[in-house]
């Protein structure tokens, strides 16, 4: 079944149509934003959010928060992930022109998700429907979303609060199955000088986690200290724009109620439009005792890609 | 041929090993910032330079300078790109837990080199040596990058100089061919304002070429206005960390000297280290008749890999 | 959402379920092999199909039924292709021990539906159901099928029957939209020397359509002559064990019932295990006026594949 | 550097040149079927090798000599391979028309080299220069070879000779390091009822080796029992098509001469055109004490492939 150019009368006969019309959906979640809005809580980002951050650069030192993607990386099945670098046309020797200009190049085989990650408002959806009300089967193409694609994030630069839950917990890594409620995070933020959210932030939270990979994969990759649900409502309704960890998944696994799957996943993505942030570690900026800052981020634009790996910049 | 695991004696074997050892190399360009150095010009940013660059937002605005990568982008051939976006686990229906969580993966299946990307410091060498007097015989595995690859980024913050070449010639686009050298650089500053470029900068030319994507993807691809000759060694005389531009190889094409095929990047990238930004779109800030500002840039950190797939942001 | 190891409890949470328990699906077609079967129509083939098919061979001549597939190839939506070759090791000089030894390797990214091509019996379901009741959702896995996996598929040697079908309607190629069906099938057998086709064949329709590929990409993809439904129904009654044409879908196009959407492949596939062929090509032995003869495949056994890319050798 | 559409001039400026003009080659393997021959010792299959094969086949038995390959098939590094199964365009539910069809697809995301495979002639060569003289600078791109492309192999239908080195050393597997010369391989032949190997035949090992994987990948992939440089010449001698065997390589590893790395690969595909067979498994055939029958392939016809995953079928 191969088409180069569908005709129209074909193209209508091959629309895929739900085969079960009549199917009840939990009520969705429209955007505070209008019917067509795709960029989410980073709406809440402002220019006075952009001043406040940059007000926060004191001395100058900018930090990557990107962890490495590669094979070795581990991730979630059935996730792959190869660099491939090859040396096109100068096979066997061979240079351009008398400057003698040789190049390397470089191809990507992998699924995104795998390393440091933004989750796109088209990465979770509750029972087939996702951000601002957009069905599952509206959206999808295997060639990529035709709403909520990663080309259609924002420009992000906010102020960041990072929580060093290894401080507050004294314990490095932050052992799994530790949630983090609103109990939690306000003790984090009166440890670190009485610190406040404030609505556009980008909430990052520091556990030691990612010290597990290489050293036990398993253990790594199966649970993970993190947000709990009441937590992900509590920074919900603070009006943040997104949050992050250094943990595959941010939220808590096992998870607090065995039923409800990545239910973080949901309040956050789905239900509020706020962009999750794996993998994300801000370990150098808590071993300076710095804990705000202006975070920047540019995920990289490919048309309809439902997530992105990225290397935010917290500068300080 | 296919070796899981090689054993010592095998692997000695296996060594590939120079077929021409007396190959005369042309003198190559050691760092000026040591011989481990794998960061070339972004040593050039001090921590002053994040704090002046911090001092240019006034505004509170922040602007991507991504373009888009898809299947669609003109892109230097063999490179070819896919993403493909699927439902792991949920075919023919399904979902998890009583949440009934859903979600969309997608993978990468293309070349790095398409759309707005970074040429990392392992991209383009001279007879085989790259950056730093690094041997691509010895760097290279199809495998990754064993030294320059882009994960070695450190990251960016710093002030960017936009240099609007359309208001400099009146002509939008630039027209292929026009060489950006001392004298356009010069002009520029002095027509926004008599503006400076300051070691560590990142300096970005607008040329409006990126609107030929889509309309005269032969033209777009095949020339394109650009840093020429004596240009590229100004600015590299200035101690700038890196250039960009909106187009898909900064430099000047036809050549301004035919036999020297992209001479302009070996002057960047082996013999400075200075990091060429291509498909970079500074039009939302030329609009604004904004020429400096706080320049953020986190390549994903994939190891060994040679350029990046990038959307710096710009704020300002 | 990346895990590595899943473990027990966590694997047992994560299994997605059916968010519509109670869907009414069609009746679904069982095996006439038993509930394990998996090799469907290829089960006709008898050691004595085996004897009288060599027994055809007469000329000693071997031909190949593959086309060519590449990235120009044109092929359905959003399959794409791409070979990449490279030589691992060797980039930048060298080879391996006094011999000099050189070697160029290759690597696939491209969907497998693409040039000559096996369908196997988990590529068409029935509203979600495939051969031999199978369910969709209980085989599916992103990393291949867990169920009629190509590399399932027996070793097929057995008689091929040719119908040419240029030389029956008197036209190259046979216009799009010709359905071949029962009259169609045996006036071409009957023309051809009063043929027979017989339990555990091979049929193989040639229309001349492939001469379209690189001439006129979009009437050969859009459209096709092809078996009809009635045809179908009349092969899968005589027991052949796999169907094919120089097509790329076998089946006519535009449909004779346009609400029919690939009802033949699903009278082939699902209702009756039959394989289905595309893109094969039956020039060479036309051309000799040789219509019956030894057709053997072995398709490439990638462990839960759907399809395969292949090459089936005629001899007679 | 991205270009869609090269103009001429600029094609020519880009045309990589030789950077060693003057290197010194080996005296090179011309083929003796012509300077355009890309077939090799396919050449040597007759019309009367078919018949001859034919009548070999005695019970209407048809077994496939193909293992599986997939994620975990141990490979040569770097190479790896994945499958990929979805549903396009019915995620979230839906099918096709009122026939509710529906269908899933699959990518391949690989190196060619892994599991059952076909050395084409374009795969090993010697200082650079492939079978026919023809120079890896003048035949490789990074999009496929220009000559020796696996597309151009001719069809396969010969006579196989299987050599049960079990039965002969009376270990299973036969150890590593075990070298198949002229004396193995007539003393198989003659314990198998002094057989003699004919001009055009493809000659099997069977070694027990492919037993090993999945239990000691490592032994598997490191080393190996094989033919010999000197049974090597010996087969060549005796113009044979193709050799293959149940191992990874073929050849006797650890080398017998560790400065001749692969020598054997050389003897065969650049220096004779006789194709190389890997990891084919011809255990069903021993089983049954059956040494001779008819050997038919024909590997998927990717343009401008290396290698091609394969999977031969057996006919007796």
């Amino acid at each position: 079944m191969r088409i180069t150019t569908i005709c129209a009368t074909l193209a209508l006969a091959l629309s895929f149509t739900a085969s079960v019309q009549a199917q009840a959906l939990e009520p969705c979640h429209k955007s505070k934003w209008g019917p067509d809005d795709q960029a989410g809580a980073i709406n809440n980002i402002t220019s006075a959010n952009v001043m406040d951050a940059v007000k926060l650069v004191k001395r100058g030192k900018a930090v990557r928060m990107g962890i490495e993607t590669n094979s070795k990386t581990p991730a979630f099945p059935p996730r792959t992930f190869a660099v491939i670098v090859l040396t096109p046309g100068q096979e066997y020797g061979g240079s351009l022109g008398e400057t003698k200009t040789n190049y390397n190049d470089d191809i990507i085989n992998g699924w995104v998700g795998i390393g440091s990650q933004l989750d796109g408002l088209g990465h979770i959806g509750i029972d087939g429907v996702y951000y601002n009300c957009l069905k599952g089967r509206d959206i999808v193409t295997a060639a990529g979303l035709k709403k909520l694609g990663i080309e259609n994030v924002p420009a992000i630069a906010t102020r960041a609060v990072i929580l060093d839950m290894v401080a507050l917990t004294g314990k490095d890594p932050v052992p799994e199955g530790t949630a983090f409620n609103r109990k939690e995070i306000d003790a984090a933020l009166q440890r670190q000088g009485n610190m406040k959210i404030n609505k556009g932030d980008a909430v990052i939270f520091y556990t030691g986690w990612t010290k597990l990979i290489g050293k036990d994969d398993k253990r790594y990759g199966s649970v993970e200290p993190g947000l709990g649900i009441e937590g992900a409502q509590y920074l919900a309704s603070l009006n943040v724009s997104m949050i992050g960890a250094d943990t595959w998944g941010l939220e808590v696994l096992p998870f607090e109620d065995p039923k409800k799957i990545f239910y973080v996943h949901q309040i956050l993505l789905p239900m509020n439009g706020i962009y999750i942030l794996e993998n994300v570690n801000a370990e150098e900026a808590v071993k300076d005792k710095v804990y705000e800052g202006l975070f920047t981020l540019g995920p990289s634009r490919i048309t309809g890609g439902v997530q992105a790996i990225i290397n935010p910049i917290f500068v300080y």
